[in-house]
């Protein structure tokens, strides 16, 4: 229950944030709800074909299609200062998504009895790939691999979970948490990744 | 038999349209036949995969490779200006593709017994995602979901075949008229969607 | 055995390459290894969606994750003044990995009794759709399709083993010199592929 509003608070932030992108670049009415559910499901898709799944188990998501829907046309009627009133609560339902999205991935991996390595990679896919092939279709650069820790926190979720693949529902709520408050950290900090390690020459 | 025709204009138009933006920004010769050949194949290949058929589909449509590999090679034996000149003829070809291209993808989607908010989106990927392929592969951002009115005409032949599944080839031949008049409509009175809802701020 | 070592070097040259660019876009640790990653793995999961087999294979492939893995980290760690140095000898490993991969790509490709076209594909594929999607996830337009001739050569091999698909694995050994020579004679002759046949207009 409290799971399935998390993941819900994620696909809105998702979509929101994609539905938001497309209008800084001015796509039209038809092209911001594409770049919402494609930032919202895309993870999800990829993270399928990787594993083994099904992509077509994305139509079985109803709830989540009219959810993300909604959000984003929320976000079109929405004033555009309000939206950048809101831009702090947005990096909180971001950050809320990020980690349901991550967790939901890793266990999806485990489900199909995958390797470790394979389980990280399902976490990172699903809690940044939308995000990436937005980034892609919006003609940028992907800034979730260059601008700030955000990936880095995902993949934790899934080398935990991988570590210890009979979690109990209590210890998966501490990774949630986990996640969700290192990355709030890591905004309010500005912390960044190292770039190469560097040298004189 | 006619659906055979206009499935093999849209082919064509599709080809053409990649190739003609890989010489456009200096592709070699592999690179032409590389963007022609993604452009008329990359939205059923993404529409396959989503909606749970074998991608791999795609190696049964010879006449289609061909189809394309003539078109491909025809565009490049042929002086620029002519292509300029046949340019309005190419935007009526693109429409047929768009139009034909779209339907195939409803259909494909309603066999799948697919809800019809599925049967819309394959309708779309298979009408506009290999020219969002080409844009991505082409660097450049996806005019289709910024300039004028395109995708949703494609959307709107998923909506009509997800609300009659039972519908006969007469009435299929409607919408395909359908949808090739109004993206002839949109281009000639160069229609456009709305951006955001503007507000003072 | 002899394959095998060839296909790490290759493994280990497109890892390089793609934690190079992430490093020249300035993108954080966890980008040069995604793309480290991509680079060397995207290819052959987009030909096994293609041709018909698990994505999921990617798992399988213990030791490949390692060598990249290995690959990635030296480069980093590695003087930005060495890695110049070494790049003519990254040229030749480069060239080992398109002929391994593309050798490799045809004879999945053949496993699966798929027609010529479909082994050329496969081949291409696998030879060089790892760095198309570093090229995307970069930001920057695909040098594969425009710069010298790269892609022709993985396709030849993949032409001639759907020509002699019962191929020895002697025979095998000569495709694969014959890729890498001529993918070395490109480089050093800077051979380009003609661009559009130009005509007066």
């Amino acid at each position: 229950m409290i799971w399935d509003i998390f993941n819900y608070i994620g696909i809105a932030a998702f979509a929101i944030s994609g539905a938001m992108m497309a209008m800084e670049e001015t796509y039209d009415l038809f092209g911001v709800y594409v770049l919402g559910f494609v930032t919202t499901f895309g993870g999800g898709v990829i993270r399928n074909i990787l594993i083994g799944l099904p992509a077509s188990m994305l139509w079985e998501q109803k709830i989540a299609i009219y959810t993300a829907l909604t959000a984003i046309t929320i976000t079109i009627i929405t004033p555009m200062l309000w939206l950048r009133m809101w831009k702090r609560l947005l990096v909180l339902f971001d950050a809320i998504g990020l980690s349901a999205f991550s967790i939901q991935g890793a266990l999806f991996a485990v489900d199909q009895r995958l390797p470790i390595h394979a389980i990280m990679v399902a976490s990172v896919l699903t809690g940044i790939g939308g995000g990436l092939i937005r980034d892609v279709l919006a003609g940028r650069k992907p800034l979730l691999l260059k601008e700030d820790v955000y990936a880095v926190w995902s993949m934790l979720s899934g080398f935990i979970i991988g570590l210890h693949k009979e979690i109990t529902d209590v210890e998966l709520f501490f990774v949630f948490i986990l996640v969700v408050t290192m990355r709030m950290i890591s905004v309010h900090y500005q912390l960044k990744l190292p770039l190469k390690i560097v040298w004189h020459n």
